[in-house]
């Protein structure tokens, strides 16, 4: 099976990118002294989590109890569940710690804190510090955090494992002095969070921050036991767009077929629309220059970006190219098959249940790795 | 099991809205005279599309070849694949006929037309034409009109079923004398077409229009003899706004828990964001007061808007309403359930694989039906 054999519109994987992309942040981790617990949510497959893990020891963070399933069957057992956890979730979560996963949840609530407690099955939570994003957490200096930690502290069968922030709002920056900044903040939320929580006569083992800018950017991570990025194993254009790799890093595309033409209107028609893309419009943040609609277009043997085209509408199984150049439409006449490189990776592969496999250079379609979408 | 012990996020079917809303249709049908294909693009479920066909000869319409061979497991014979077919998916929709399928394929170029010809399997094909939305199709008095037909007819194993139009123009209408001027052109454009073809002697049996706006609104449909409405059998935030329908008759939501609760910004954190609600923003086109953002909150029990509010923000896992009296954060303790109202049910359900089905008026879960995702 070669790409051009695949039925469109599907996933298509190069695995050297994802090593390649891999191994940068895991000698950034390195660098940083951290160790690096990369986030499933965007791959959700074993294969990734095993490339992005290789000679670490950090373990793996998932956004869904489907994925801590997944890849505890696969083998991983130190999982961080990162969003916040209802009371409802705690019977399914005990469950995969009492078959034997070391699994941390997490919580930014007294009365989540008190459900875990009067829970009968084990469990370790990570408290979560709201750095700047203000979508969960508590302040780092607020009284709850005290609170929270003295409720699992005294429990029987629960444990503080940690504490962890995300700096969600890194996506926000646009140069190398914002992303530094922002995980500069990260970084002090996070220590100072862990620290109050020592002085208070507690153990607080797991300093934990996130996301991909502010991993390639901190100037240091003193204090901070590990670091959780996603996004950097497959790569977008929304993060090529604010510099957290180039276009050649983007690992994951969508292979699709052109199904129609419009040359009254300078138009064509792929076969990949709002679900085979998703309705992501990430870039649009970016401004016009950066902005690449629902997707840029590349060449489907080489992956480079063809003529600068993009995704400019989506219908639920039809997107739209504006062709500045009649000529465009030999070069790609019904039938022609292209590359369209993600907007937001997470959103773009979460409509598909594999990744067909090929490695740079070759067109040939080595394996098919699963994904577990859902809860 | 009860609506109250589903994990979070889900989605559920109100079985009792979904047969109201396609006896609707039905009726509709009736009166203008024509056979219901519906859309299965929406539904993707063989237990949908069994009540939307009851009582009709119409058949089906389909948005994937993979919802074809779904629906042709599933008893369903006549089968309108209703997306312009690329070359390279003709084999697959050869394979569908020769198991027995009556599958119509859609096209709109000359080159497809002369692939199908060249092609050793069997293919009954309509024309798509374009009635003013200019995504895909020929003008119905466009030479490359006969020049279709004519190939598709001299064809020892092609054949040509008839012609098709979709004024997905009309999802811009927001009067009813819009939504009937829509229709009117929607309705001559295939007319024309169909006539333009008799007139060459080759016959064209089907004219076919679509689109749930036109279906209602429609003055007649004289010269027409079947329509494709898909989302009105579960129908959505969007369509309601538009007047497709009323709130009460939106059949499918998604069960989501509060995990979070942000007091001092007045915010509150669902557990189900952008994959779980899917990124659409197709209210945004109605307007601040028909803008109802990723979605809009419903009672668990009684599916009755909750205080109009709505979700503002995604992440991938994360949804973010603004409550505007704190007193509501009582209202929506963590871990309360809300349903989400999708602003386009056709992009939300998509996420999932299974609906949890119950009825009006009761909180049981009765079954549970499979999807058709994928391609």
């Amino acid at each position: 099976m070669k790409l051009s054999d695949l039925q469109t519109p599907c996933l298509i994987l190069d695995k050297s990118r994802v090593e390649r992309n891999c191994a940068r942040m895991s000698a950034r981790a390195k660098e940083l002294g951290v160790a690096l617990r990369p986030h499933m949510k965007t791959g959700k497959s074993a294969e990734i989590a095993k490339i992005a893990t290789a000679g670490q020891t950090g373990g793996v963070t998932v956004s869904t109890l489907a994925e801590a399933e997944y890849l505890f069957e696969h083998g991983f057992a130190d999982i961080l569940y990162a969003v916040s956890i209802p009371p409802s979730k705690l019977d399914r979560a005990a469950a995969l710690t009492a078959e034997g996963a070391d699994l941390k949840i997490l919580i930014d609530s007294v009365e989540v804190a008190e459900a875990i407690a009067a829970h009968p099955g084990s469990h370790a939570a990570l408290i979560e510090i709201d750095c700047g994003e203000h979508r969960t957490g508590v302040d780092h200096d607020n009284d709850r955090l005290l609170a929270i930690a003295r409720i699992l502290d005294t429990s029987p069968r629960a444990r503080l494992a940690g504490v962890m922030t995300h700096a969600g709002h890194s996506y926000r920056g646009r140069t190398p002095e914002d992303m530094k900044a922002v995980a500069s903040v990260e970084r002090d939320a996070a220590v100072a969070a862990a620290e109050l929580i020592r002085a208070d006569g507690i153990a607080c083992m797991i300093v934990s921050v996130g996301s991909t800018p502010t991993a390639l950017y901190a100037d240091h991570l003193d204090g901070v036991t590990e670091m959780r990025p996603g996004v950097y194993t497959l790569g977008d254009l929304f993060q090529a767009g604010i510099g957290s790799h180039g276009i050649d890093d983007i690992a994951s595309s969508v292979v699709a077929s052109v199904i129609s033409h419009n040359k009254a209107r300078g138009t064509l028609i792929l076969d990949a629309g709002g679900i085979a893309l998703s309705k992501d419009r990430s870039t649009e943040a970016l401004g016009k220059d950066g902005d690449m609609g629902f997707g840029l277009l590349a060449d489907l043997e080489t992956g480079k970006p063809l003529h600068d085209l993009t995704i400019r509408g989506t219908h639920q199984e039809h997107g739209e190219v504006h062709l500045p150049d009649p000529s465009l439409f030999e070069e790609l006449p019904i039938g022609a098959r292209v590359r369209v490189l993600p907007n937001h990776v997470c959103m773009t592969v979460a409509a598909y249940e594999n990744y067909e496999v090929f490695e740079e250079g070759s067109d040939e379609i080595i394996a098919r790795w699963d994904r577990r979408n859902g809860w």
